[in-house]
């Protein structure tokens, strides 16, 4: 690619775009306003907030309770099949249910039972600090008999396939890793990986929050045992929109969650005292579905199945890699890093930026510049690329406003200290 | 009360009525249709359908990622505190935090775990299936060191306080009932049953989903240990919406959750790899909490706090006295059986008929006379009464109907079996 720093460069690559109409199908009120955060929470589709204004109208306002006979009990199936397209699983293989956290939860209790004689839990210090704790309670909670081994990668940035495969042994009951870090957006390779943990004879638990929607990911052709993910993220969800979870069918009658609702009740409409799970995925639910929440989801996947995984990955590919461009010409010479591959095949949909001063641009790209990335300790500026909204000119007008910024020294009116939350 | 079997008594008791403006508040679209099933999903306030507009369009689709910092992060503990005014417990011993089962699963192993040398958990047969369930998955999951109890009614209706007392002992870790019963309406000595199960050194859970908003709960002047409950029954908030969790305050910092998830860490956003609980309510929220969803709780909380439970409470009894003295003139005498309590203080806000075909009744009473009660099996037709919006008038018309289905025996063109789902 010959990189042109000029913005007519960016519009011309707008211009070329075969996704650029789908921007149009997301709400977007305040056309200065770059917004680099769509893989923490995407953007309003129009569709969402039309789906859930008759989801709450007509559905709750008029049809009250006969809303679960006309299509409410099904919904975290049909979205479970639809999110199931964006992983490259069977349609049967997903459900969507509660938060990434609970199911997370769910599949590594539900993991570590059906691998009892075993005692060892690989995941690595990239992971979402989140998917840890659980771990950590998760062994707690089954009298620490297993230990939890944190592979420590080198760089901050990307651990090697042999590096974790050089953890994996005979002893191993399950592997779990997040599949695009959230730092540094490295991407791990889920097929050598999966592979290399079964045969190990562990199972493999992949968190694809950061990856769904923004890369095809292959989960029946990687053969992956379990998955979890969001749907706030790539997806556009909503905020804590609910999240979904899914189990490879040949394992689905052996594994159970621990947390035994009512709707993973076979028959639940029989309120027999006795707890029997449902088949399939229906017995990882566990409390009555969030149903306003899952009508704002469908839509928002819709979009993503039209727009098509391969030209997504496509499209972000080529911005990621004209951000890189732009910072090389223009960042990198003031004193900003790459925190992200440089290799696009070993990354996702956003790109980390790192500077001493990470913190307090961040807050002067949010209330003086109209840009919106986001800061991730100790000294990263997330820049997310959502293909499926974002322009290639609000790339650049962000380097150029990050630029100034930095050159012009606007941060120093911040103070150093970490503001309450970020 | 006199009664009077005439149309025009309901209405002059609507007249009476200083509730009566509330029912305004809320979307009634079908003026002929006679909703009582709020005791399972309640009716759309306005001010939900309008509150949701505005979280949706203003604060996830313009504000974005910003809205956290703008009133989403807290967003759990406010609704919370308004939740608990309705429990009457203190403001910071309440967290609105995913659904009632995995809620419910928190608290009972959380709750085992702090009687360690204790192998005996109480329910009985008239709680929530779901609770039961979740009690069986937890005891599996703990390794069937315990045993649960459960005390069976002897009519189906009630439980005898002194039943349940001679159940506890000193092998007892935990108590745990549903402070209205789903089938009967049945509501327990909270108080009694409370300092029982604390006298004999077990800790007390109660599920409150079938009270909160009905009627005036009390669990600080109780000394409830522990609490769950859902918002989408009386308290209006919509299908499947979050539930809560409440921990009085002199165990919160005893008590720890088993899911680990980001949101009950200490300092979130310090992305350590250690877990370290939240103090207070926060340690029980575990992923990201639904925003949209809570949005629409709030005004709905409101609408109740502003109409107040005394008053509420007084309502529903005289509606529930009303309903059963028309039942004794004009239903008993046509086979139908009262299912509920006769005596109001040991009565929730929803009546249960019996009638050998509530089935096929449900279905031509929901089918042909627009009338909405809920069947639960096996021959139990609810009637909830929502002090908030259910007027006099529609009870009246409640009972002329079904009592239309059975002497015309309207219900004969209908199956037997069972729907799929009801």
């Amino acid at each position: 690619m010959t990189l042109r720093i000029d913005r007519d460069y960016a519009l011309e690559l707008d211009h070329a775009d075969e996704l650029a109409r789908f921007r149009s199908e997301f709400v977007i009120d305040d056309p200065d306003l770059i917004y680099l955060d769509g893989n923490s929470l995407g953007r309003l589709p129009k569709r969402s907030a039309e789906r859930l204004r008759e989801a709450v109208e007509h559905e709750w306002g008029s049809r009250l309770i006969r809303g679960w006979n006309e299509g409410w009990f099904t919904l975290p199936q049909r979205v479970g099949a639809k999110i199931a397209q964006l992983l490259g699983a069977r349609t049967d293989e997903v459900i969507a249910a509660d938060s990434t956290s609970v199911n997370f939860f769910k599949l590594v209790v539900a993991a570590l039972r059906a691998r009892p004689t075993r005692s060892k839990i690989i995941t690595d210090d990239l992971n979402f600090p989140s998917d840890v704790y659980l771990l950590q309670g998760a062994l707690e909670l089954l009298g620490n008999r297993h230990h939890l081994h944190v592979v420590r990668s080198a760089d901050g940035l990307a651990i090697p396939t042999d590096q974790l495969r050089a953890a994996m042994d005979d002893d191993t009951a399950l592997v779990t890793l997040t599949h695009t870090a959230f730092k540094s957006g490295y991407v791990y390779d889920m097929a050598a990986i999966t592979e290399a943990a079964q045969r190990a004879g562990a199972l493999m638990l992949w968190d694809v929050s950061h990856s769904i929607g923004a890369l095809p990911l292959e989960l029946s052709k990687c053969k992956v045992d379990l998955a979890v993910g969001c749907t706030y993220k790539y997806l556009n969800g909503g905020p804590g929109a609910p999240a979904f979870v899914s189990v490879r069918k040949d394992l689905q009658d052996e594994l159970l969650s621990p947390i035994w609702g009512w709707f993973g009740q076979r028959g639940q409409f029989d309120f027999q005292l006795q707890y029997q799970p449902a088949q399939g995925m229906a017995r990882w639910q566990a409390g009555t579905p969030n149903i306003l929440s899952l009508a704002a989801v469908e839509p928002a996947l819709d979009l993503l199945l039209e727009a098509g995984l391969d030209r997504l990955r496509a499209k972000s590919v080529a911005q990621s890699e004209y951000l890189i461009g732009l910072w090389e010409e223009l960042l990198k010479p003031i004193g900003v890093t790459l925190n992200s591959p440089r290799d696009y095949r070993q990354r996702g949909s956003h790109v980390s930026l790192g500077h001493v001063e990470a913190l307090r641009i961040d807050r002067a790209l949010i209330e003086d510049l109209n840009v919106i990335p986001d800061f991730r300790y100790p000294d990263n500026l997330r820049l997310g690329l959502a293909p499926i909204y974002t322009s290639f000119v609000e790339i650049h007008e962000a380097v150029m406003r990050l630029r100034r910024v930095i050159v012009n020294r606007l941060y120093e009116k911040y103070p150093s200290e970490r503001p309450e939350v970020t």
